[in-house]
């Protein structure tokens, strides 16, 4: 096993913060410690947090991670912080957030700048967990600043993800068209002592019983499971029936600046879990989405393979392409054919 | 050859309407068809249009249809139109627009849903574009409803991507994070009539005259070649000088309710066309943009060949990992190479 590896697993904060460097450089030794630590992961419950930016989402993590430090659970926070390219500088920061955990070694915080591939992030993400899984974190928080479908791709990497609302933003319509219904596995409308958090609560309610038949078309048509119908219990705290098939993501109400209504809601996210692990449904979810970053890693590593293995040929076939002598839907299968034929 | 094809190339409307249905809906017939009429393609002159939806796009293409029917071109429009799948409405509308061109032969309008999988839409405009192509239309314009990071890339298909700005819209730094200044290769303001149009025209300007380093970067980062510098000429209509190896978008002022302006407009698209033609930078581009469009079918069809060869093997895979038997990163190493090894 690699030393950095060991060191993860038992717990040494700058192993994890060399092994999530690394994974965000992309270097080879990454994918060694990640199939070092792989056997000693599946443990942690990892959070997604969305949510538009005037939401309030920073103060309700700080809340979420104090609201678990209670009950005696290590939480780690992984930040997905799109850097701006012209500015270089980080929207979410470290230090401002750091500065009320920076004692607490029960916690860890760790910003990660998109820098431009955020499409490549989810995969980053989901290896960062791991690290975290394994060095053992009860907890595991992955908070987006948006809620743009590439975020929202990185928040499918979590088990359960929680979508941060709040009034007077006029952001349910722009909601429902990012795909953040099929997404979110409960809300919490922040802000709730403010003028028309009722509203708020209540068009969410609306969506998520409008949802059942459009949601289910929209899923369909990206592919994804939608999870729509049963889960009214799960809204007052109580565990969803086991063998639920249907998961409706209950709403909480929070206000972060005060601390105010976070029993609840760490109760409506573990009655998420509980239904993620008790029921069928559940159980099959975890494995769909298993499937899918096997799905997802096999296509990256196919086409790292086939760009290495063709590169010679790819020029030539453009030539011929470009000088019309083939067409490119000849030319493609001719190199699939090819570089199947390699081995 | 396939009659359809046949008939396509005789310019019979409705056998074009029937391919590119076939396009849109993945028939096999479609990639039999895009094979046979290859050889008759590369004649047609490929627009993109884009621009938000309040800078008037629509009335300034059909003044576009309009100047280069004058010239005595035949002119084929493919509107990318995200049809909503919460209201199943199209937001452009081939009846309005129809209306104004519908009685002339030489101008064929045709407008795709998107359905959800706007990703994979590139590819088909692509494959459209070559049916209208084959077909004899001289210019075929792709327009898209609005500038998100997946309207772009289907404008990247075009030869010169115009881009459609109009004073008060606010759009300017929008713009910039879009990615825009990456992929326009002629800006037209809109609406030059109105207050601001000169403010307009400067932030351009100024964004151009920025883009130089900071676009590279940016560039750089999304594997993108980026053009800057150079070009002054062009935006006077004057010809960029052969062997220019920059090209710098010039701007036009239209008034497309009024159709001032646009023999500027059409100026400007040439001279794009003409560094595209006769410079080895141009060329260089075009020999670019096929190579990256081979990467992608390519990809496509790795993936959809290694989902046929894999399927079996991926549910006993994902069992596998689910139960820490083995990890994804070395599971993915040996799915790529049995693979490989398949033929």
């Amino acid at each position: 096993m690699h030393e950095i590896a060991e060191r993860v697993l038992t717990g040494d904060p700058r192993a994890i913060a060399r092994a999530l460097r690394w994974i965000d450089d992309r270097v080879p030794q990454a994918e060694e410690i990640l199939r070092d630590l792989f056997p000693s992961t599946g443990k942690a419950w990892v959070i997604g947090v969305t949510g538009n930016p005037g939401a309030g989402k920073s103060t309700l993590c700080d809340r979420l991670i104090e609201a678990f430090r209670k009950r005696a659970l290590k939480v780690a926070v992984i930040a997905v912080d799109p850097t701006s390219p012209y500015t270089g500088g980080a929207i979410l920061g470290d230090r401002i957030r750091m500065s009320r955990h920076a004692t607490d070694p029960g916690v860890f915080i760790r910003s990660v700048a998109t820098r431009g591939h955020l499409g490549g992030l989810s995969r980053s993400a989901r290896d960062m967990v791991r690290i975290l899984d394994a060095a053992g974190y009860d907890i595991v928080i992955v908070e987006t600043v948006g809620v743009g479908q590439d975020e929202l791709e990185i928040t499918r990497t979590a088990h359960s993800t929680l979508v941060v609302m709040a009034p007077g933003l006029g952001d349910e319509v722009q909601a429902i068209k990012a795909g953040i219904m099929e997404t979110a596995d409960v809300f919490a409308v922040n802000k709730a002592d403010k003028d028309g958090a009722d509203a708020t609560v209540r068009d969410i309610e609306l969506m998520i019983a409008l949802g059942g038949e459009s949601l289910v078309a929209v899923g369909k048509i990206r592919g994804h499971v939608v999870h729509g119908g049963a889960g009214e219990a799960a809204a007052h705290g109580v565990v969803a029936p086991v063998g639920a098939s249907h998961w409706t993501p209950p709403i909480s109400r929070v206000v972060s600046t005060r601390g105010v209504g976070f029993d609840e809601l760490v109760a409506a996210l573990e009655s998420h879990r509980t239904w993620l692990t008790e029921t069928t449904a559940g159980q099959e979810r975890r494995r769909a989405r298993l499937a899918e970053e096997l799905r997802e890693t096999l296509r990256e590593a196919l086409i790292e393979a086939a760009e290495h293995d063709l590169a010679a040929t790819m020029d030539l076939v453009v030539a011929s392409v470009a000088a019309r002598e083939t067409d490119p839907y000849t030319a493609t299968r001719e190199l699939v054919e090819k570089f199947r034929a390699r081995f």
